[in-house]
């Protein structure tokens, strides 16, 4: 896989070393997360919603109700800024000042364009069911036509992309390390905890493999 | 606490039952969330940024770098929509459309302002340390004129806001109950795993309680 190129908006600046443009770095940030924040101007001003998407090779995809204001703006070819944040980490220094925290983002640039053809959305809405369990998309009653034209879907180019990662220990100042104050990384983790079966769901129907052992970090 | 009123941005079209405006559950998410998605306008583009803030009162905080060029467009006292989002759980229902997720969210419109005071700014940073980890101010080094000098800060006034929230098990299609599908909930909850001393911390010096029982979740 290629690099991405820096441009001017996705650049780091500030700490140009937490700068990240290999896509395959930024793919399993993207694969691991499950909500985007999607930016957009509206009116001249700034609104950022959360949605989930699912990617396929260099393409993101996202969606939403025909109805939803923002996928009516969007779908209009504006410019959209899509980030994606996953915290691993709280960085606990011995000083105020040098707390952090350790995380991943994507920042991802373009125009969205909506799909119209029937059978891409219905290859997105795959997409969007095996990011979030992969194995799902089999097992459930697939989209029918009505409910793909209900759908909105919106794609857009991963092409202008940069990740920010921060990893490791805190950094003190060189004196503050004699300071008796505890000091260190508390990992953070989005974890599954008990599958809670639906009231109507028959008992002799069990859990899934791919419930049981739910994990973000894919191999 | 008075609600918020909303007005034609707050306002939750799309599905209205998800809106929520009272000020208790509104600061109960910012409160247990630990990142906050910036987005802001630059050369007429959206921008989304994910940073650290704290709330105190009726105003939220979030600080950077005065070298970083968001925080230099944010100190004109531009527009400004912070979005904080926290994923509940996966919800899977028995069809692909109507998979969804239990999520939380909240999003604050409105101008930043610039703390220029060093006593405000210094309220601020231990706003944002007490929100990381209650308890852990009062044990670090405080941060000293020359540090505070160097960390932006900016609030916001949490007037223009609104919560989205969606609870509870997937909601199918009557005719399909039936099928043979598993549905339901797997809850998410971001979880800390165990604790990483740095390397030069002295052995004699314990984990505080504070990290040891470490939640997001508040009484």
């Amino acid at each position: 896989m290629t690099d991405f190129i820096p441009t001017d908006r996705t650049q780091v600046h500030r700490l140009p070393k937490r700068g990240v443009y290999d896509r395959e770095t930024v793919y399993r940030i993207l694969d691991e997360g499950l909500v985007c924040h999607v930016g957009f101007v509206a009116d001249g001003k700034p609104v950022v919603i959360p949605t989930g998407y699912g990617r396929k090779g260099d393409t993101l995809y996202f969606h939403g109700s025909p109805a939803s204001r923002m996928f009516q703006t969007l779908g209009r070819g504006v410019e959209v800024c899509i980030t994606v944040t996953l915290v691993d980490g709280l960085v606990m220094a011995r000083s105020a000042f040098h707390h952090s925290m350790n995380y991943r983002s994507v920042v991802i640039f373009g125009k969205a364009t909506l799909l119209d053809d029937l059978a891409a959305k219905r290859e997105a809405l795959e997409v969007f069911t095996e990011h979030v369990a992969p194995g799902r998309w089999q097992e459930v009653r697939q989209p029918s036509e009505k409910e793909l034209r209900s759908t909105t879907v919106l794609a857009i180019p991963l092409d202008e992309v940069s990740a920010k990662v921060r990893t490791g220990p805190p950094l003190d100042d060189e004196e503050d390390y004699a300071l008796p104050v505890w000091a260190g990384v508390l990992p953070l983790e989005l974890t599954p905890k008990t599958p809670l079966a639906d009231d109507r769901l028959p008992k002799e129907i069990a859990i899934p493999g791919y419930v049981l052992a739910y994990s973000r970090r894919h191999a």
